[in-house]
This record gives structure tokens, sequence and C-alpha cells, in this order.
């Protein structure tokens, strides 16, 4: 099973890297910037627009969408419903992240809604799952983008999520979890620093978009939606502790990550990411 | 009195990294990267939203608001003055920061209106506490968020809006001035290169909410609101004085500046920074 | 003629860091801040704002503008027009970025109603260029910012451009091409890894306009809007080539892109631009 999963990284890491998947984003101001330069490190293009009249036309020419519910300007809240539906509708895999929902009086329903219309993938930190599984209460988010809940603690709200949606669902945290319902896998390359940098998990909802994108077309590896997400989270947290290794602090290590998201060979993070079943 | 200051600064740069603050930010899109990043690293959680619907509801669930009027996108422009009076009802405390006043047509009097609501602190540079004072012409703004006019001519300008508006006044500059309309500091650790690097003026607006933010709770230091934000300008400038020593120019001191803010001890802020009286 | 040219671009090299322009700019949000940290590092000043009612005051306050439709924030797109026309009314140069036009069914016709308003300058990729000129097929625009056909493509849709509309046209990609209609240049000291870092090509649009805008004032070389547009050109490349030297990926490379638009001389960029004729 290991063998498997760790030929599904390497295939889908070099993929990314292959195809040069464009990806439309409708995600926050704050962490547009390493958004961007993430996915062009990793290989793939960023687009990150959310005007009304233009996203849903935009969707159906990418590989992938990402729907990221952070800052939720007002450009973003009227798009994100119909840029879903348009990828929806041309077949083109879309990941929902339902940043910072809980309190936020706006974006917790949208966020539901915009499960309803069945992302291939959900990623987001444990208070963000349990808030989008069991509602407001359930979460205690109170913290912005940090998770005030340790990402087990929503390992259950994260398998029910996944039967219920037929969708992937990826747990942040220092041990990300990721299962699609049925097999649950931890990955333990997480480093605190991570959680230093601003939109490192806006990121890794961006990664993992570019990753669905790549599972068909010319170059592409035999990568199951599963496979997909995991090599996501396994690219960004090993490329993670490339860069601690060097890092200063959190600015350096930012930088380091970036560097490390494009000097790291596919083999390399099939080799070195730690997983758990379970 | 210096030996008590230091004591405040100290214990200040301590509860923010003990209390991790949320902080609710309505700034400009430009500078939101930094803002984040600055937060993080200080030991706070930064929450960069002004999604008009959803700001004040937030803004009762934060320890602390900072409302810049920079860049002023329109989602910014509607949830200001909701915000900002939504963390006053809340007793939460708030800056203002009137970031590019002057010239501006919609900003100079969106930034009047805010300092009407009470703000606990005022966060600008010479120009724009002279055109918040004085009106637009006495701050003769014309480049952007820089000043045209050096610190020690708003001087007089940052005691009187202290006094009439019960606050504290904070003009940067090389030299930074603070006033609570009585007693007025200066803090001389600023660096030319805080001027080369987008957002420094931005971030040390968040800083200084951050730092009126812990005053209460646990793990709070007694520190007055004047040493709250003596500390947040102390800790700022301190850190870029470490950064500069091993800069290459602008990019790497802004990456440099990051790792400071993160590794410089609470003590090392407190003794470095180099404070004058009147 | 090699040597007029090369004379034009220190001049203009040094007339930006002497007169430190103030760049309106109006430009997409997830770019903006390299936008404006490499306004900074070159000598100029932004100010990155959309907010309809006021972008067109500013303009006239400004030393130059760029409208840069790649985002297309609702803000932007309003304010696009408006403050193009008050740029133009008061003499202020301004450039065009058509940044991602092509399937983008707003932002494409939006460029072509600014390109007829009378840029000084237009700065875009391959596609983005030919878009302009023949319309969203033959641009085959289909990678976000990223051209899908090489600049030399566009060469004659780039003279084209320029006889018709009266303007320097700078086609950007590893060989960069800038035309006034009548003389040709290129400009071959790109490299790839500006295409792995997200905004290179509206930061060059921004220095463009920057460079535009100090061709008179005291300071002020005698430098004619084409050899505005080539010293920013120039600036740009040069100063990534001394940053790949140093570079371990695209973070570092970004970091050290920005120091050597700081550090790098006026007249090495003079002397280390790679230009040939036709």
């Amino acid at each position: 099973m290991a063998e498997a999963l760790r030929a599904e990284i390497a295939g889908s890491v070099a993929a990314v890297r292959s195809q040069l998947p464009l990806v439309l984003g409708i995600s926050g101001t704050a962490t547009q910037g390493l958004v961007a330069d993430g996915l062009l490190a990793a290989g793939a293009r960023p687009m990150l627009t959310a005007t009304p009249d233009e996203s849903p036309t935009l969707a159906s020419a990418a590989r992938a969408l990402l729907v990221n519910v952070g800052s939720l300007a007002s450009d973003a809240r009227a798009s994100a419903v119909p840029t879903a539906r348009a990828a929806a509708a041309h077949g083109i895999p879309w990941v929902l992240d339902p940043a910072a929902i809980g309190l936020a009086p706006v974006r917790t329903p949208l966020a539901a809604e915009l499960l309803a219309l069945g992302p291939d993938a959900v990623r987001g930190n444990a208070s963000e799952v349990l808030t989008l599984h069991l509602g407001s209460e359930a979460g205690q988010s109170g913290r912005g983008a940090d998770s005030t809940v340790g990402p087990d603690t929503a390992v259950d709200s994260a398998r029910d999520l996944a039967v219920a949606q037929g969708c992937i669902v990826a747990v942040s945290g220092q041990v990300d979890a990721i299962t699609d319902g049925d097999v649950l896998v931890r990955v333990a390359n997480g480093h605190p620093w991570l959680a230093q940098v601003s939109g490192t998990g806006c990121l890794l909802g961006a990664l993992t978009a570019a990753h669905l994108g790549v599972r068909t077309g010319p170059g592409a590896a035999r990568v199951s939606p599963f496979g997909a997400v995991v090599a996501a989270t396994a690219l960004l947290t090993v490329a993670a502790e490339r860069a601690v290794a060097s890092a200063k602090g959190p600015g350096s290590f930012r930088i380091g990550l970036l560097d490390a998201l494009n000097a790291v060979s596919a083999d390399e993070v099939a080799t070195r990411v730690r997983l758990t079943w379970g």
C-alpha cells in the first residue's frame, strides 16, 4: 500500500512540472502573493482572479479551480458559487478551502453552500473541518486562520464529510490527515513554522488543486484523486523540512520554502514523506 | 521614568508572544502580505478581512482592530466605520492609520470621521498626522505613503490630537515620536531602509494594535496604553536594526526584518531601544 | 546609435533615483507586493490604489500611471478608464499592461477601450500584444499571465500597434522587443526565472511608467519615450542577471532581484544591457 501511494506521489509531483497546469484561484488578497509564487515554484501557472463576470468563463479554460473563502472580498463572494458551478459543469476539478469559517457570518454559510456543489477535495484545518461538518459551535474558531483544536479531533468529521460528499478531505496541522472516507493517511512532515508564515494553508489548497488538475493529459501518471491530494501535502511539507534546515526565522523560511518547492525532486518527495495509515 | 518604560516595553513584547492575540485588520491590499507575516512573527494572529457584512461581527471576537485607509478598496471603505463602531462598543482597542491622506478626496474625510469615533491610538507619518489635525493643505501630502515633512514638524499636532481625542498618537519617521498629549517620547532606532520596503508603516499600525490588545488577560503585564504603543515602535525598529546588519538591500532587509521580529527577545528590545523625552 | 541609447538608459535610471517619482498604479492584487517593493527599490514611490472615486484625482498628483488589467477587481474595472482619461488630460504619461487578456471576457474589451485612450506605452507578453492587435484568437492565450507564443511572433503586431496608436510597445519575453513603430530594439538580458516569480511582468509595466515619468523636472536627463521604455526593461533584466548569480531558486531570486534593483548602478545597467537592432 505504501509503495503504491509513494509511486502516485512521485508521479503527481512530476506531472505538475511537465504539464504546467493553469490553476484558477478565488483566494484571499493577503495570501495571493505566496499562493501565486508557490504554484509557480511547483510547476503550475496561477491565475488569481475573482471578477464576477469573468471567473466562470475562465474556469472552463483552467485545469483546476481553488475556491478559498479567506478575506472574502465582495468580488470573491459574488464569484465563488457561479465559478464552482462552471468548473463542475466542465468537469474541471475544484478544491474548497473553508478558511476561517466559524464565527464569520458570511463565509460560514457560503462554505456550506459551496460544499453542496460537490468539490473534489476540501482542505482545512481541524477547526474549519469540524465547523464545516458540525456547525460553528463545534469548530470553536477564534484565531483567524489558525485552528484551535488539533487535527485528530476532526478526523471523524473528515471521514463523514468525505463519505457524504464523495470527496477527499485533507485536515492540515503539524500532522496532516487525508481521507477519502475509507482509507485515512497521515503525513507527519509538517513543521510549526508553516503556521508562522501567512498563507501556507491557502497554498496547500492551491497545490491540491494543481495536483487534481494533472490526472489526465500528456505527461499524466496514473494517480487517484486521493493520491493527488496526498501528493500535494507531501510536496509542501517535504519542501518545508528542506527549508527549515537553512532558515533563520519565518522570513527566510518563507523564501526557502519557495526555493525548495522548485528544487525538491519528485522522488525525494516520495521517499522523504512520512506516511502512516488508520 | 526610563526604567519604568523599558519594563513596560519588555512586558508588552512578551505578552504578545504569550497571548497570541487575534488582530482584525482592515488594511490596504498591497501591504497585507507584510502585515500578516509581521504580526505572525511578533506572536500575533492576523485576520485581514474587510467584508462589509462580516467585519463588525469579527471585531467583537478579536483582541484588537487596525483600520488603515491605504488602498481603500470599496469593501474597506464600506466596512471601516461600522467595524470601528463595533470595536468601540465591545471595548476592543483599535488603531487608526490615516495612510496617504491629504490629496485623496475619499480617505481624507473618512479618516476624520474615524478619528471622531475615538481610536485608542493613531499611527501616521508626519504628513498624515498634520493633515489629520489641520487639514489637507498643512500635510502637503504628495508622495503616496511617504511623508513630505519631518516627524518633528508634526509634534505639536500630535500633542493636540492626543489631548483632543484622548488617544495615543505615534508619528513615524527615522526618529519616531509618541505622545499621550502630556508625555512625549522619541524612539531613535529607525533606519532609512524601513521606508524602502512597502508596508512597514502599515505593519507598525498593526503591531500597535496587537500591543494594545494584550493589556489584559492571562500573561498580561501591567502596561499603559502609552507603553503599549511605545513597545510596538520599539519592537519594529530594534528588529530593523538587527536586520540591517545582514541585509544586502531592501529585499533581504524585508526578510531579515521578519526573522528579527521573531528572534529578538523582549529584554533585547527593552535594552536596545533609544529613548529620549520631551 | 547604441552609444546614444546607452546614454539614455543611464540617464533614465539615474533620473528615477534622483526624482523619486510617485507612480499611481491600478494593478492586480496578487502582484501588488512585488510591484510596490520593486518601484521603491528602483527609486520610485508607489501608490497602488483603485478606489473609483479617488484614482482620477490622484492621477493628477502622480508623475506617471500604470493601468494593469490583471486580477481586475471590480474597483479596478470601474476606475481604469476614468483614471486613464484623467492622466491623459493632465499630460501624465501612462502605461497600459493588458495582463492575461485573451480568453477573459471583461478585460479583453476593456484593454481595447484603454488602448483607444492613447497610452504612452504598452507592455505585454507576446500573447497579450497579439491579442490586443488582432483579437483573442490570435493570442491563443490560455496560461494566465504566461505567453503561449514567443516574443518574435508578436513583433509585427507591436510595430503596427505602435504606429497606429503613436505609442511605444514593449513585448516581454526571454528576449524583450521594444519598438516605437520605426526602430525596434531587442534586450537579451532576460532570464527564465523572471517567469517563475509572480508579478515580474507587472513590475516591468510599473517601472516603465516610472521611467516615462521622469523625462522632465529637476534631475531629468534628455531621454526619449523610447529610451525610457528601453531603460526600464534594461534595469529589470540586468538586475535579474545579478540576482541569478546568488539565487538558489525562485524565492531567493525574488529577494535578490529587489536587492539588485536597488544596488545596480545606472552605468552598470547601460554597460551590461545586451542590445540588438532590427
